[in-house]
């Protein structure tokens, strides 16, 4: 069934945290993990992937430029509605039209366009640990978790609303893998913590159960501000560093069609006002939220996704952003959400064909919309996988444990997804064309009518030679019957199990972790944030 | 759950048989299917399929000319045996050379290269009902059914032996989807037929219960001159017109490594010297029959498919044939074959580029390990779907129903991977980007903060707009909860059943159907074939 990789032996902590000259500190490979650098840890195997494949098009060159010339004209004529004063302050003092004594905000094309060039094509986001900070842009390829689902699933416990038990099982689930490059939000949203501090808790868990970069929901100017402070405690480095490395994201949904609601609104000016990663994802399922055609869906996206990254560089000229897409199909007989399909497909290729046009990060997602861990959970993932891959994401939310189209954080489904993401890469992997590999030695040595079990050039590699799956159970009829007839979710149960047990916390100083607990224990005192907003 | 296609509207007969001038004959859509263009079929949604999707590259240009010049060093230096002396003798006069007393024969690289110059890059396969015929080679993409299965499967009959009564119902099964494009081979192997006339019964039932191309088996001359007569009888037309248009297929393997074997030789030489079709296909498993890295496993393949396809124009000039790829990986802790793994999409992705490069149509197959319908069947399944498309695969074998590594014929995975072929072919359907389609007016007519479900541009298109699977459950948890919670291999056990309870026959003439019945009858007197080959 596959050994699953152990992060143990590369989780040392950075032995000196602010000492560095700032300009090796920009550099990737510099300042403190030099070291690293010298002395690689064993299984960094799924850390820093890049997608070299040739991306796919759906679009020919002449319908992409009719897809961005249809989303400027609405952002010209129609326009968005923008709920917060400031924002239309910002954007007037831009170059946008405001209508008086409306939210309603029109962008004229040049000024669109010029927001887009000074758009970052890639950048770092810097984990606490620096072997986990992430590449966005490019051919890189970044997997997060699961975020924001209110239920959370296993087959024992059925689903359930979210608690923090639950969101802390996720969290170390996340931690347990290298291919899970970044959390990526509240896996499950632990309703039994109050929602005043639930983001001091949440976000303190981040630092304390992983080394990994993290996301900071924008519900309220507070939180983002909070949500810097305990990522920047949490690196051990001044806020001008901060400024310099991003260090954390915060994913800003247009409400769809056409409008930015004020929190999202003030996420984009405190985030982006401090170098922070915003990613703007417009959620346009089509023939609900969007146009009932894929294009026409797309076209709306396109516009909703212009207009907030433009409104990050108004903001701050080179803020790192991401054009997010999020567009699918809905089940017209019912109106359900459908993922994983053949239009979401063609969307996400899409959608990386206009991001690369404007030279910006991509992110996406793996999706599905099946109720429990059966075939359809797998196809659907899949397909998204294959799409995302082939239409070049760069940063892909969701990436393990979505279940029931997002309303669920599943563990058996974390599992399903770690070994799927990780047959991606090793797809990715080039493959070995040497001279030995070609193995001409081999076939001499073997003749017509042999076997090779026992070759010399088979025992050199057989144990390295190919993947080895988490939860693929490829025992013969008989042997599997005999024990059980165990399917995929049987197994993926068993493992996150196993993984939970196995867990253990990455090196944190203790100096840190004093000045972190302090930080959330004021600000609990504080009163946290408000929650009427 | 989704509508599925429905056959009979276009199961017309063709109105006559031999008459119509032979250089009409030759035009894909002429002669008698010229009334059916001119009067298309509602649902022929799935035939014909093109995949314009860009092919994707795991071989660099030097690495794949480095395999190519690896595999003809191997037919140069090594050779293959090859296991009947009337193909030596065939060989040896093209140019091959002999060492006497053996089965050895090695090909100089000039003389295989000549003889793959003389093969089509593409051709036609022709049904009884001309509908069905199917265009190999360039963008085309053709589905077959399962083959060769020794066990059948569903859920209340549990796995068991294959027979008569199962082979009929899957071959119903084939005939009900118009994304099953040809059957493959007998779908699970009918034991309770007398091995000497099994082939008799298997395809005059292929002839009857389906209008689609067909397979017969290379195992042993008589075998294949009969299934020659049954095709011919199926369509109504002389020998001579079956040579100018093939109908009939057979896949050929070799016995890894580098071995042909008799039947199989026979079977080339049968079949091409009529200008019907073969398949060569060596059955590489890395680490086993085949060097332990894919690179080595892929030079072995070419070498082996080269020396069988260079036999096909040895025996006929011109003669239809394929570039089968089966080149995957074996466990290598338990030697249990692996498929659907990214060693597997990368063998199959590579094998395409083999195959441009010689400008041959190219087989591959739709395959996965998995002992029941679970997770691990729709991954490993959608894994080597992603491949083939990607990859330009032109003819897929074991497209529907390959279970347990091809052990099994499941009647529930056949409607899944349905399902999935046809999101396949939907992913394939160029994007809609008509302005009507961008919707820009649809845009407008809401406006921020609105939704589509109502408006006319949803109105027109919902009931077309996206795919509606035939598996996928979107119902709500609480729906789905009350419903008893089916998962997709629930649904495919109920789908199955439904569409058999569907069937019906396509038209045959009575006068065709007699035929083959009286020529069944008297092969049948003479004692059918021998089978102590």
């Amino acid at each position: 069934m596959g050994d699953v990789i152990k992060l143990e032996n590369h989780l040392e902590q950075p032995e000196t945290a602010a000492g560095d000259p700032p300009v090796e500190r920009r550099r990737r490979s510099g300042g403190r993990s030099a070291e690293r650098t010298r002395r690689p840890p064993a299984a960094t195997k799924y850390l820093n992937l890049v997608n070299t494949t040739a991306k796919s098009a759906v679009l020919s060159e002449d319908a992409l430029e009719a897809v961005h010339e249809a989303s400027l004209t609405i952002l010209e004529e129609i326009g968005m509605d923008i709920i917060l004063p400031e924002a239309r302050e910002r954007m007037k003092a831009a170059g946008a039209e405001v209508t008086p004594g409306t939210d309603r905000v029109r962008f004229d094309r040049g000024l669109v366009m010029e927001m887009m060039a000074s758009v970052p094509s890639s950048f770092t986001m810097h984990a606490r640990n620096p072997l986990r900070n992430v590449e966005i842009g490019g051919n890189n390829l970044v997997f997060a978790q699961v975020a924001s689902a209110p239920f959370v699933a296993d087959r024992e416990g059925g689903r359930r609303a979210g608690n923090q038990e639950d969101f802390r099982k996720l969290v170390k689930l996340a931690q347990s893998y290298d291919i899970i490059h970044t959390t990526g939000g509240y896996p499950v949203e632990p309703v039994d913590i109050h929602a005043s501090v639930r983001h001091l808790d949440c976000l303190s868990d981040m630092v304390k159960l992983t080394d990994k970069v993290f996301h900071v929901y924008s519900l309220g100017r507070q939180r983002n501000l909070d949500g810097i402070e305990i990522a920047r405690i949490g690196r051990g480095i001044s806020m001008e560093e901060m400024e310099r490395e991003p260090s954390l994201f915060t994913i800003i949904n247009t409400s769809s069609p056409l409008r930015l609601d004020g929190p999202m609104l003030q996420g984009i000016i405190e985030m982006s006002s401090r170098n922070q990663v915003v990613v703007v994802t417009p959620f346009t399922l089509a023939g609900a939220m969007a146009p009932v055609t894929i294009a026409g869906a797309l076209v709306q996206q396109n516009a909703e996704a212009l207009a907030g990254i433009a409104f990050t560089q108004m903001v701050r000229k080179g803020a790192p952003v991401m054009y997010g897409g999020f567009t699918s199909n809905v089940d017209m007989k019912t109106g359900a959400p459908a993922f994983g399909t053949p239009e979401y497909m063609k969307a996400v290729i899409a959608g990386g064909q206009l991001a690369r046009k404007y030279n910006i990060p991509y992110r996406t997602s793996n999706t599905n919309a099946s109720n429990t861990l059966d075939a359809q959970a797998a196809y659907e993932s899949a397909f998204s996988l294959w799409a995302l891959t082939q239409g070049g994401g760069n940063f892909i939310m969701h990436s393990a444990g979505w279940s029931e189209g997002g309303l669920t954080a599943s563990f058996e489904k974390f599992i399903l997804d770690v070994d799927m993401l990780q047959m991606v890469a090793e797809y990715l992997t080039p493959l070995d064309v040497s001279a030995d590999a070609l193995g001409l030695d081999a076939v001499r040595d073997v003749g017509p009518g042999g076997h090779f079990f026992g070759t010399p050039h088979t025992l050199a590699r057989y144990e390295t030679a190919f993947y080895s799956p988490i939860l693929s159970d490829w025992r013969n009829f008989e042997t599997w019957t005999e024990a059980g007839r165990p399917t995929t979710y049987d197994h993926a149960n068993r493992i996150f199990r196993e993984k939970l047990d196995a867990y253990e916390r990455p090196p944190l100083d203790p100096a840190i972790e004093d000045e972190l607990d302090a930080f959330v224990a004021r600000r609990k005192e504080e009163g946290g944030v408000p929650t009427d907003f």
